[in-house]
């Protein structure tokens, strides 16, 4: 008989949202499924919010108190949905506690929360992983495939970007995401970090990077109330502004430890690009091309395809490729955010049941951050950075 | 405090999943929720499928007798996921029992079952769908606001598409979908209909049709084993081959009772297409244009655009768009099929809560139906064909 | 040495742009040339009018006769770039004096005009072609070979539409295109007729029709001046406006001799349509799109891909493909509307220097003419047609 | 009456074609034309070569000697369509003898030769160009006329790349394009350099630049013949190889004048990629994106379009775009690389009959080798590095 696992989730916003579904619909999805997460306990920062996050999102029972929730014995995951600058905390009581632990990315603030998340993970021998879900579409997981399948050959070069608008406004609220205490960076930490996630699994360690950083919208209105609001314009005029102490773009050139070359950009101010991350990435044998916006989808191009029938492929990933056998019968169904959620939680309960560390894990995790952080130094020196 | 309400759903298969799944998510999207639909009782055909369904889906009791259960007190709404052959009498004794009905999609196999459904339907006085949900997708949604705003004028035409390649391997096995004292209808019901929604919903009644229909594979390998097996060759070189009795592709022209006029076409032997479901639509004033592979946008063009910056937009939906308010903080983070279940979902609750009939009620399946058969009928007369 | 050949030019119109640049630059593109077209006479409507197409158009002389001028000795290739009224008489007249004739499309104005050209060119022995150009596009060469070769299988469908929007507005010209007597027919004609030489081209004959047609702007303003005006609004607010008495669009079904079915749609009322000429053809082995608006590319999908790596390829045509030896080194450099033309010049001088009819001749185009008035009549009719 | 100029051109390549249409067809297009561009003598490295030229492409004379014919008096203007070895050489001597100039790109091998030839050109005062053709897109001529105009606000970054895959394969040729002492530089001079122009172009002169250069393929089979071959593999298993001593590709990051940032990226390594240069460009008010594989098309996203109608809108080009009124009479009938040239040439004659210098000049030609110069250095620095 499959399992049941009891969660407690901390943080009820959007993420929490995504995580809700995922838990009650994996097992539809992934059947038999490696264990049936059970929703026990959400932990809000209020007992109403809590308890409105419980009826919501189907939790058996409502804390304001994620410390006594994290030591409770039925407890076998807790899932860290929280602003950034509580993760470390957190996720260190659970490790201690024994708990597994799935963690919003980016893992923490500081290469030094990260580091001590990780050393605690490990020390308390419990699984642990980074929510990187993009890397859990399953176009991404079909590059993944060619690449180690050697069909594209030799990796020369990769070239990221992940491109939002929602605060080009300068209008937009100064929300935790631009403030440094608590989020730790502005757009390498938040989206930044997705596309070092993604180099990592497809590629392979970042050694060396140089960037340039900007922070183009200065100061913002002080937000009215606690939810995340991301680009909804304050409505007052007169609303008091204070200042961003984040970046709002970084653009940079990558040295991988393999000898790859690349560039990552990001930035939440290109107007028009709403959740646009792009892959491109070029080998001795073929090419791979992927846009989020249009996620159903990998392009890939093989070199040794006929002279007269050369070209990118448009690949509408369904049960031939990776993680089909649990989604949709037939490509084009439609691949969305749930779906990438749906097998995130899938990635993380086969770990649970196998034993075995799933990717991106904290130790990843870290790694980004090392990435991040060097991103962040350059761009203050404008020098090349060893990641370490 | 939001009602509770007590859901039977007859069938396990591919669309018992997505409906599961939606269940269990909608009021963690559209909060407060109309309802909270909870998980009572699922229906297969035997005692053991229904127990696996019960623990995949999250019911809380299994039954292999849907008679008995769509009587029960307990049960609010009665969720028709089932082939097309039985919808017909599990949805007249549904209203009979006072429930609430979501039907999948076609309604039946023909006129005659899904008016006297419709007819049990309205005489129960309940709340009555059929699970059209394209039509939910954000993106198609928004094209009814710009039509309804009046934003690209009168419609003048109207083309639709829906092609799949599932269907064109002719190995492909003998499923329920090609026979049809099962499915009533080849592409024309499968498909085909969902097109016929579309057109109804953008643009208004269908009077008149004429169409081709084909059957490109005449035999199939019988099918081994009950689910509903799309696509997926049968191996056996040796497989026992039985007839198809349905159409495999409809191509046709449509006259509007508002003076539009239109194509459409349906095919499931299309090889590379996967869920191309296209509308375009012009209008004195602009265009539409709909691809559901790329479902998180929609196209459109305003004639009266300045001169030197007219083209089709590329709108991605999110919060400022059509059930945005429910899904996700900003655009392109992904319509899935979920998403698309999950709306599907909220107008159904909305209804109920509302006692306002949603659309499609069984009275727009029905006029789908008398499309379908005026589809089917001027495909062996070859003559233009009145709906009714 | 390279024979020169003596071009005689009728229309210094849009047209007479084209093949005066295809004739100075098609050997510069395929050399060794099949001959050296040498711009000998333009013809206009006056001394004037000639004298500044001479000048140009860079013909060595001007006439407003073309009645002396196609008799001329020292002719050896008419070309005729005028409106469709005066088709027919000039070819029969320079056919009757024995010089080879590129005729621009449609080839007439009505059937009757057509065949009486058709038997007048074949009885003079010349050659002759109809400058249906769009088949010349490398793309669509390209996917004439994959037919040719089998590679998408037996076809099974057609489906070509060609959508412009520059009537759309009601208040453009009333041009010679917006007038029967002159242009014979409205889409039907001016546009329709090439889809149906790209279906010829690339399927086989059309056997039978049936179809919609439709006038939405009914009453036009009269065009000052004599000029070929797409689109153009007159500005005067209180312009005399006058009927319109051709077809704005059409919507057609259509059977071809070989088995394979098809639609075929044109309008030139479709807004944020330009030069959208598309064609799908799916076969018994793969798929082919072609989109004329990004013509340097075909779609091509072949079904014996391996699962994990199939979809349409999009080919960028080049040295690789059909005229590609002619054209620019590498793909991508762009194939344009003169690309197209010269590609067609080259194929008008080889046919003439081989002493082969080049496709499509008078007799393809007398076979364009009368599927196109067989869709006009089903027009009237609303019955299928068949095509003679 | 418009004004005939004698062209001398050297060169019979590739580039040689492209000019020799263009001369022919600039007039035909843009009419009145600034002047009317007489093909007088062309010039090719043998007596056979220059003779065989001459018949190509049209013109009165051939010579094998340069030298002589750029000081004929009845020469107007000389085209330097030549390796870049020779552009110095030639252009200065064409300046000196009082010769408007029109030389391909890149400028030259070196910034001292670069500002050799922009030295003798301004001491003679004539007209000068460099035929950095991408910008003559009208699609691009749109962007800067929406940049120029505002119309996205303020330019906060550029991101713009070439990617090519014609010298992927390992076994292409040894051209003179993989010759530092020929071609002064690989990909940054080749293709680069159109980037450094397009960026000029659309947000101003580069200030800084920080570059990652490579070369994947160290040696090559050496050429048999002296044609340019782009991408062709030699046959030969055993043709001899030699050392490729020029960069494959460059990655780089750039500091704008104005304070924009931006990165450019060239290779001729991305398999699958043919003539992919994209634009990127944010703004405070919106955003461009171009593609020149799709170049009749311009990307345009305002920031203030309402809410439920935002997105990049697909610009055809056309009469209501810049150059619009000499080129095609609606949208999408086609933009090639032979219309680029056309409005080259056209820009070319304005410029001399108006006595006004084009842009880019020789003077922009310089600063675009200063950039490129830059990129060469920061590539062996791993440094940023100043342009000048």
């Amino acid at each position: 008989m499959t399992k049941v696992m009891n969660v407690a989730m901390i943080g009820g916003g959007f993420m929490g949202k995504a995580h809700a579904m995922a838990y009650a619909s994996m097992p539809m999805f992934f059947w038999p499924a490696p264990a049936i997460p059970h929703r026990k306990v959400v932990v809000d920062m209020t007992d109403g919010a809590a308890e409105e996050a419980r009826r919501r999102f189907g939790f058996d029972e409502a804390s304001s108190d994620w410390r006594s929730v994290v030591e409770r014995p039925d407890i076998d995951v807790v899932d860290i949905c929280t602003p950034n600058n509580v993760h470390a905390e957190i996720a260190i009581a659970a490790a201690k506690a024994g708990k597994h632990i799935i963690c919003e990315k980016p893992l923490a603030r500081t290469v030094e929360e990260a580091r001590a998340m990780t050393e605690a993970a490990k020390a308390a021998g419990i699984i642990h992983m980074v929510a990187f879900n993009y890397r859990r579409t399953p176009a991404v997981a079909l590059a993944k495939k060619y690449i180690e399948e050697g069909r594209i050959g030799r990796i020369l070069n990769f070239r990221g970007t992940y491109l939002q608008d929602w605060s080009a406004d300068e209008n937009g609220p100064l929300s935790w995401r631009f403030q440094k205490k608590i989020a730790g960076s502005g757009t390498v930490g938040d989206i930044g970090t997705h596309v070092v996630d993604l180099a990592h699994y497809l590629v392979g360690p970042i050694a060396e990077v140089i960037a340039m950083t900007k922070t183009y919208v200065t100061t913002r209105p002080i937000q009215q109330g606690g939810v995340d609001k991301l680009g909804a314009s304050e409505k007052s005029a007169d609303a008091e502004r204070a200042p961003v102490d984040v970046d709002d773009e970084v653009v940079s050139m990558l040295r991988f430890g393999n000898g790859a070359i690349g560039s990552l950009e990001a930035t939440r101010n290109a107007w028009g690009r709403n959740n646009f991350i792009t892959l491109e990435i070029h080998g001795t044998k073929g090419s791979i091309h992927f846009n989020y916006e249009r996620r159903d989808e990998l392009q890939v191009m093989f070199a040794d395809d006929p002279a007269d029938a050369r070209g990118f492929r448009t690949v509408y990933t369904g049960p031939a490729h990776p993680y089909g056998g649990g989604l949709w019968p037939i490509p084009g169904l439609g691949i969305g955010y749930s779906e990438t959620k749906i097998v995130e939680c899938f990635d993380l309960f086969s770990a649970i049941a196998s034993g075995k560390q799933p990717s991106p894990n904290f130790e990843d995790g870290l790694l980004t951050e090392l990435v991040a952080d060097a991103l962040l130094r350059s761009g203050e020196t404008g020098k090349w950075e060893r990641v370490e």
